[in-house]
């Protein structure tokens, strides 16, 4: 289904008085108090996330899946979804594509389908983490890394195939997550692992088209319970150093230990140039891929009060960062669910581009203590929500997202079209 | 020091226009969606947090502590200090006394004191986790649990004694927090500490004045690193039913494992009858006592949004709860942490006084998990900053108390009447 | 397959010399510290584990599955299986059955069966994480403790029914894992969700035979990531009570949160007299499930140390304890993944053994930490394989299990007899 | 006191037997596998672990501290208790000095008695997260990476006078365990709090002797609780790097965050070349600073395994490893807290001097994982006691080094010499 901008334009048209108002008293106070409130809503207007094909049906866990109806039956479907989600929020203008989960069959149908939606190919994904039709080796004990060179072969061959594929479409880079491990002390070891792995990355990367850049995930645990072979930011970014200039590190907010500072890392692979995407989620427990913000929004708000500075910072290099949401939800319809990760985001954006840098690095200076927690406080607590009404306004969007994707019956509409019993493509 | 009510108006004076258009503001949208504005600001008024004794001077670690200058010398000084916070914000109507740190000498002229600047004194804490002046035997190897009846018996005997003070002064409520454990496997018999400390806390219990609570904390780890006789509020539980009616649990943000879903535990205890009290304070890898609201200040207001609610169903008979914040602090002065503290308490409390839980009820009737976040965010999303400036103007205190306290150049006034190099009494 | 007593004899023939003579090498030192071999012995030889019907097949997670050949493809076949682990080991005497993936349809003959193997049924297992074939609500929300009627009514008879297979067979517990959880805040009333799961249980208690136990399970995430209905022990512990006295609580030791100290959990419900139950396998990050002392054998020790205790100290009235492995596996044969825990339980009990506990409660007394450690680590550090080797020969099982499977080509029969790509029934 | 090598045998002489026994009876099961029990025996004699200077006094925490009797009360005396250590285990031939809490004043003289002792001078530590006397600047908000040029200089001016310090004794090695952090998001800069170390760090290398290493200590937290400076081993690998060829990473086992794979970061830095030191200690939840083994000894072994693993195979320019334990106690004698550290930590050695490396490699490249896992297991499962008490016949020591601290009545001569109430100096 496609949302027209009649549609958007009738469940603003109750909204827009009510938002005009609310948006001009927070523009007053905040131009008061020196804010660019036209810069920032350019940016927060210019902003987009990339939505993975995957999270476009409900998700499971190892113990089950409950269905929801009118799940996308095919990759043209996918998009249509994220379209969608595009239409209504303005800022879901990228898709992420999984392989082999998402191989298009017609790249060409496919980049005009995107073109009319407004949606570009962020970062294409590959999976080695199962095995694949007509595969002669096994990823059981490992791909990239295997001590067989069979299976790091084939696993070379499969990325170098989604770096193909994403060609084809108008990606820039490919994001490697290795889910190679070990569950038991003594299955790996860990050396030799860790040499295959950057052997085999230092493959693809000679074959990585030459505006193309390379994303390294981490991740301390699952599928495998023992160890990971790229376990934390450290190893990715040794890993990434040995391949080369395009290498680099991608944080997925929900890949690591318990009480991580996540924060400080973004800051410190910023400051080495090496931070090349992001995964968005939030957990409480491990890698629980919930909706943004709906566990922890402050620690998102300084997530991104480090993107800001590293970004209005940039002195060593980084390349333009590939935002997407990685999340799976199998309790609420993932339409909506993503709809209120982008909300999230957001204003975590938004509220981090309150901070007044200049008077923040005078408190750092001074050793304020107090006064810097005031100053970032301060911004969080403001109600940014009508900087984003306006910003959605001016990009053609809705005021807000989730209630006219409950006023349209967008989901309704699916089922209608799709039927009850569907099942995404993926996991 | 004292505050006067001029000092208050003067500090307000050039805040009032801006404070009371933003409250209008504010409260017509609030009116608009229904709710009773004026409840909840003699909520907010009513609304009174203990500060403990101990919080008033520079806090240390184990590596050590930096002093801050005009740290209070005496009760005396203690209890002017509180003085202080409450005129500035109207919400630290309440002093919580650690014995043997404050023992009162001259307890009617405390008591005087204490009414002059509105205080009154909530629980009393006792401490056997540091052996006392003349005591005979040692609590290095456990109290109230220990395996030696000299220790037990000395340190129920302390217990009685905080009762006595705290009766001078009007508390109502003991609070122990059992610091017993082990640092090594084998060290102690899990069944003989319980046993032992049942058996104490039921003496104590006994001699517990009628209108008397005793609250009993728990915590897994700290001072004793393999294990804590009461680790979890389960075992508090046991142990509080175990000797009647008006023992309680007491929860304290800090003392839970990494993770642990804390609202859910306040849900419980509330739902039993047996909650108590609360110790606020934040953390982000162990009993960090950091300012509240300063880490996770979404789980905060999760917290009060049960504490409301149980409230507002208080049909299993919880006592009045007493709330307390324990933080500590190395690197701010802690009269500014205290306040940064109390502002986040009240925040959290507002935002979850505007949580709709009629409309809760029944999107979580309906199964309806995306407008259940919609619902609780919505709410902690508002800034609710404005009601707070109201509700301190009715209570005569500062709209903005940590401008004030600077604007009032308290700290410089506590310096030059107690010196630079002074350290408060207890830890 | 069938492993007959002369297979054992063949691959215990080369065994018998050393291991004799290790045997009564350990056996005298023992003696002359004043052991009681022969009894330790005995014990080693009439303990029992069972097995889940659902570990005889290749575990997964939820990125994917990586079959093993030779898979059961019945009960039947699991329960053969079984035999084989009991043939071998001498240890694994039950069989835990799984309802709805084991709903026996011959029951006289898969006791006939189990009975010619010497193997009993256990504890059988309900499942209300997943819809059931004809179910009229769904669990997608919860089932016990779920808002709808007909969810709740659905899971009870579900319950009821497996207690009707269980008692064909001659089971005489139920265990109750509870998924029921929210994943996001704000998605369940925590104490609608306590009271509802209260009754639910309670009409399953009430029909329970009165020969029956009722085990409650609890765990703090997964699959649900926000809350978890029966999120910790002392919420099963208020429920068990809550029901009566044959409902107990049982433990899953990775079923934790970080850093719990387990084997204190142990002993307390232990002294309460709830304890009902234990289901075995090990973890360095969540419930992963693996092998029994692959991670941290010494926890392992430890939790024994108390299970003998507190069996020696039986006081309060704990039933006998339905001892269970529930481990998954992906990355190993799960029959010798089940052997080698088998292995390392027993390690621990022997160890346990061997603990004086009247010289340790003595250096308790004394508060002498130092030697309290050395009492536990001099049992722990003791090779007790000898012991192991010598109870499985009286038991007419091999003295080196893993060994013997190999040997006797086990995995490559079951192979040849049921095919490589089979998959167990379950998850 | 001296523990003369008559004291020794008179304690030994009623365990010689026994021992002789026990050993040839390991010796030649273990030679009949293949080992080399000669080589291990010679291993283990020459392994020499540091003692800090600070842990010989009775440890604390932020709640108290219960002193011990006889505590040594000047370097000297301190010295001579390492002496006792290494009389009685044979395996405390160096200690390691804190400064300022240790500033030799007569070098000469500590050298002459530390030579008759066979103690030698391991690393030097500093110590920034304390102000020094003197000091005009403050480390409260930082040392090395203060935004204060004053305090930089003065923690670089430290460093490089405990230099000095250590080349008057023979040390080697500088240990930084910068415990430089905030307390609070904002209150630092993460990038410039890097710069501002990297800085200090490159100006105390430029003046290391040329035969000293610069060994780099990292923790997640505390004593602030928010961020930490040198917070992971990737951040302390880019220090060193960025500093030169003899600085290196130094592993604190309590340093990490829950469940972290310690073992797989030691592989790590071996296989970069840039594992320095290490540092023995325990824990259960955080840096508990625990006995070694007294928790978790099977992660010791794994830790052991792969520093075998690691110095068999230095192929990338590792320095010698500085060994030390950093453990502290309150709860136990500090003496016999560290021969209980002592004998934990050769037995690890010992059951990783066991692992055939060969046949590991091997079931590694098959991915047979149960193989693996029984391989280092079987190791573990080995009794090797006997070996240690062997090894220290060799070397003079004592068999059982506890038993013989308490037949040799060591404390009480202690007590007797130096009083009850005496406190070490240092923390």
């Amino acid at each position: 289904m496609k949302i027209t901008s009649e549609n958007i334009q009738t469940v603003n048209q109750k909204r827009l008085t009510d938002a005009a108002a609310k948006h001009d008293a927070l523009a007053a106070d905040l131009e008061l108090a020196g804010k660019d409130v036209a810069g920032i809503l350019q940016k927060l207007t210019d902003y987009q996330v990339a939505i993975p094909s995957w999270a476009l049906g409900a998700g499971g866990t190892r113990f089950g899946r409950f269905s929801m109806g009118g799940e996308p039956r095919s990759l043209e479907e996918k998009l249509d979804d994220v379209g969608v989600l595009h239409a209504l929020t303005g800022s879901a203008g990228a898709v992420s594509l999984h392989i082999p989960w998402d191989i298009p069959t017609d790249p060409a149908g496919i980049r005009e389908q995107a073109d009319l939606l407004g949606v570009k190919f962020d970062a294409v994904n590959s999976n080695t983490f199962q095995d694949h039709d007509g595969q002669q080796s096994t990823y059981k004990y490992g791909s990239l890394s295997s001590n067989q060179k069979l299976a790091r072969d084939e696993a070379i061959a499969h990325n170098l195939e989604v770096i193909k594929y994403g060609d084809q479409l108008g990606s820039k880079a490919l994001t490697i997550w290795l889910a190679d491990g070990a569950s038991f002390p003594g299955q790996a070891n860990f050396r030799k692992s860790f040499k295959n792995t950057q052997h085999s990355l230092a493959e693809i990367y000679d074959q990585l088209p030459v505006d193309w850049n390379m994303l390294i995930e981490y991740k301390p645990y699952e599928p495998y319970f023992y160890s990971t072979v790229i376990q934390d930011w450290g190893t990715s970014l040794m890993l990434a150093e040995g391949c080369g200039e395009r290498a680099h590190t991608l944080v997925d907010l929900g890949h690591h230990l318990p009480n991580t500072n996540i924060e400080q890392i973004v800051a410190t692979l910023l400051m080495r140039g090496r931070l090349g995407g992001f995964h968005f989620n939030d957990s409480k427990y491990g890698d629980d891929d919930l909706t943004c913000g709906s566990i922890k929004p402050y620690q998102l708000f300084l997530i991104f009060n480090e993107l800001v500075y590293g970004m209005n910072n940039n002195t060593s290099g980084n390349p333009e960062l590939a935002w997407m949401i990685d999340a799976s939800h199998n309790v609420k319809d993932p339409l909506e669910d993503l709809i209120q990760s982008l909300e999230a985001i957001l204003i975590a954006y938004a509220q981090a581009l309150l901070v007044d840098h200049q008077q923040l690095a005078q408190a750092q200076e001074e050793n304020d203590v107090a006064l810097c927690q005031e100053i970032l406080q301060s911004a969080y607590r403001t109600d940014v929500r009508p900087l984003l009404w306006k910003s959605r306004l001016m990009a053609g969007a809705a005021i807000d997202p989730l209630a006219a994707y409950r006023e349209l019956k967008i989901r309704e509409t699916l089922i209608n079209d799709r039927g009850v019993n569907v099942s995404a493509t993926g996991l």
